[in-house]
């Protein structure tokens, strides 16, 4: 597999950093993740968008202007013809003097396959359990997921796909997936505050605005477990029901019809990009 | 310079990993870091101590024993024959198949020359502010400095040397050192919740115990304000006053009595392992 490593291609073996790197010493660097689908990359200029709105938030300058970034990713997926990849664009704090204050960034691209969630996923949904945390600088998109690998031997003993995080009494996101809630009254409700807006929840909103009332507030842990229905959005599980939530079971523990719709819809969408 | 890469000794240069390290994809690693005086590691046991307690509440396993591991510092001490060096010891989450879940760990010791605070460092004393953060896993010594990292701008606009976090009116820590309040009645106390405990910390306790009663408990930011003393401890720092936190001046902008005896037995105690 071919990378990108700062300004040259790179065999995917030789992408190494020194360990005096910011990532390794102080965990400061900033990542997006997009799709590939028949070397189409999926929401390309969204993630792009993402990337440096996250680049300038954690005080790192990005080399490449974004038409040349576009080349250099298109490129990359032309040299490795997978036919389902994942581009991961990371940006370093870079070799820090003192291993604290960020010097210049290292750029790192990467393409490999990627699994996707399937029909049989999206039809089985997840089991979640809820946990009171708060993610540091939550609209940047950084490498920072200590709590959530922690979690995972907790997860695993629970039996349970994720974990959703609430802030005093506020659902937030998970880990690596918006949520999303339909109340029992039929309205679509997103949270806005302490989360990372996802690429997919975005256009999860724009398609559920023609068929349905959709706000973007607050939603409470009472709210959440007395929901119609609920589900997740991401870039590689795209939209999964979530049919139980710790002990309570939610939409008899089948994808409800908004969720269903909104499934289709969107892989509607996906096929009209390739 | 001579480093230690999971079970050979290497060239600093050559210490690189893959950008898959679950440092550099999820930020999850720990580390512990001390200072050598002649070729003499200070506080080692305690260090270890330290060490291997976070491996194993980060659900990390380090393969070398502790004797082991002594063994291996003291090598990496006399082949690097550095007046003052620091060893910092780094156990990542390794090469994770799907990026998330952490597999075999990468141990990584290096041993580089140090700078510890001066004589002119303690007199002239820190100006610091106070911000509202809690720490992850704060009893981890993890490689978790995002918050810390990304304040740095403002420091420096601010024209003070560190920061303070508190949590709901409790003053934690420094990203990188404790805090002790002398209180007007003449008693030392230092946090104990949701922070990292120091080794320095632990020394200074001690130190103080013989001539000053001694507290570990919760401590207000009005309490703070309102010390006699305000001092931090740290590897590299030992002990600095606090002179000046956010616009307030504390103990007249100049190091109190009972931090100045602290900081007089705590360089004999220095000496005395040397």
């Amino acid at each position: 597999m071919k990378a990108y490593f700062n300004d040259h291609f790179i065999n995917n073996p030789e992408l190494k950093l020194h360990v005096a790197d910011l990532s390794m010493q102080r965990g400061y660097a900033i990542f997006d993740f997009l799709r590939t689908i028949k070397n189409v990359p999926l929401f390309l200029n969204d993630h792009l968008d993402r990337f440096y709105h996250s680049a300038t938030a954690m005080h790192l300058s990005v080399k490449q202007s974004r038409e040349e970034l576009t080349g250099i990713i298109h490129q990359l997926i032309e040299q490795n013809e997978i036919p389902e990849a994942g581009i991961r664009i990371m940006l370093t704090g870079g070799y820090s003097a003192d291993s604290y204050n960020p010097a210049e960034p290292n750029l790192i691209i990467t393409c490999n396959p990627v699994k996707t969630a399937t029909k049989e996923d999206f039809e089985k949904g997840y089991s979640v359990i809820t946990y009171e945390h708060q993610r540091e600088l939550p609209h940047i998109k950084s490498i920072s997921y200590l709590t959530a690998v922690w979690l995972q031997p907790l997860l695993k003993q629970k039996k349970v796909n994720d974990v959703l995080y609430y802030n005093q009494q506020s659902i937030t996101e998970f880990p690596r997936c918006n949520v999303f809630i339909v109340t029992k009254d039929g309205q679509l409700v997103t949270p806005v505050n302490n989360m990372l807006k996802g690429i997919t929840r975005k256009h999860v909103l724009e398609l559920a605005a023609e068929f349905i009332p959709v706000k973007e507030r607050n939603i409470t842990v009472d709210e959440l477990m007395n929901a119609a229905e609920v589900f997740l959005t991401a870039t590689t599980k795209k939209i999964i029901p979530v049919v139980k939530i710790n002990d309570t079971i939610i939409s008899n523990g089948k994808p409800g019809p908004v969720t269903a719709q909104l499934y289709r819809q969107f892989l509607v969408l996906e096929q009209s990009l390739i």
